[in-house]
């Protein structure tokens, strides 16, 4: 079995963000990304500052099971990038044979065929502010492959964190009109530890994303939301 | 054409709760309940408290244009209970030949033949804490005719005040398995001015109904969700 560098397994807790925002799930986050957005809020799972446990699929689910004993039927992939792990194609199929839903987020820049067979995938390609460049043809690729799955559901995120990063938005929302969209306020304060200021200073940057896409027609079908553990745990891991 | 009494057209704005939360769209609040929930947020749609425009569908439309222009493509019909309205066959038709989509949320008491063209539909049962009596006939027609239209949507959604709600919950989603199924936070504070102390007061009690959730296997399939618009604007109507 190939390997996987884990490192987070931890919930039930709800998943407080974007296409399945508030379903119960476990998470099991991935270490090792090829990007290096600049306001990323889990560079712990590249930069060093952590070390991952290397796992095998059935280690993996053991340990989720560990933690979430009978707690669970949803499991969601984060990283990092987990798209560079050809592994989780046997994760995957094991948490499948014990009919367990399975979700997945990824920047959409590496493509990984296990992603076939994920109940729910979420790309979310990276804004202007991040500092990273969109690799348009893979982001092509992705949405091809994914919206001729049966069954299954994917969608497009973006983390919003200025006016040029709606622009961005908007030119993925043209290029790609069929994918359900949604439009995430960008946390800017990774540093704060006070979870009650935190909390009214990104519901402020949650009221500026509506007004400006309440304001502007191609922004009609979409869907704006707030990160909920952000909201309820602040900065905290692991939650 | 059927009159049906309007109390609020609003929009565009987000709808902050349930199977479409964050989705840019309009409301269209109808008068008039056949309950009488205790701890009703909408109470002026039928305690007499404000009084309703009768419009046809054709005006409603007209005004829907009026207020959001070319900025919507996505309109949401609350109450009060839509359901006692035959009229809104017709409202649902003329934004339907318009390209719009629909929702519309009701408690499940009264059926209305025109729910089948609904784009989606929640069906929000009323838990002990409310005060009302569930007519389970009633509920197990709904349910039927929902789950028999293709593309379209729908999930049931209950509020949750007390454990005691919950347990009526659990009673509902085992009665139904396969509908989708979202728990809300109840509003427990109608009178609160301030919206950042009701803000406080309400994710605590999202957490606790987190904190409930996670630790009872018979919720592994839920999405627990708070009132996106109450945290960011309180109690405040109309937005
Ligand atoms: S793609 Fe995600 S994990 Fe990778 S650097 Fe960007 S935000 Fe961080
Ligand atoms: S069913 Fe809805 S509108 Fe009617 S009384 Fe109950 S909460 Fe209020």
């Amino acid at each position: 079995m190939k390997k996987i560098p884990v490192l987070e397994i931890f919930g039930p807790t709800i998943q407080g963000e974007g296409m399945v925002i508030g379903q119960k799930t476990m998470f099991v986050r991935t270490g090792g990304c090829d990007y290096r957005c600049s306001w990323c809020d889990s560079a712990f799972t590249w930069d060093g500052s952590q070390k991952a446990a290397v796992m095998d699929a059935a280690s993996i689910v053991e340990k989720l099971y560990e933690k979430g004993t009978n707690l669970f039927s949803h499991v969601t992939i984060s990283g990092g990038n987990p798209a560079i792990h050809p592994g989780i194609h046997s994760l995957i199929e094991e948490l499948r044979n014990q009919g367990i839903q399975t979700a997945v987020e990824t920047q959409g820049s590496i493509w990984a065929e296990w992603m076939i067979d994920i109940d729910e995938v979420t790309i979310s390609p990276k804004p202007p502010s991040s500092l990273m460049k969109t690799d348009w043809e893979k982001l092509d690729y992705y949405i091809n492959r994914l919206e001729r799955r049966p069954n299954k559901a994917f969608s497009l995120k973006i983390v919003i964190f200025n006016k040029e990063d709606l622009e961005y938005a908007a030119e993925v929302h043209t290029r790609y009109p069929n994918a359900p969209m949604f439009l995430q306020v960008g946390n800017d304060d990774l540093t704060e530890k006070e979870a009650g200021m935190l909390r009214d200073h990104l519901l402020e940057r949650y009221e500026w994303l509506i007004s400006e896409t309440m304001d502007d027609a191609r922004w009609n079908d979409v869907k704006i939301l707030p990160q909920l553990h952000t909201l309820l745990w602040g900065n905290k891991q692991g939650v």
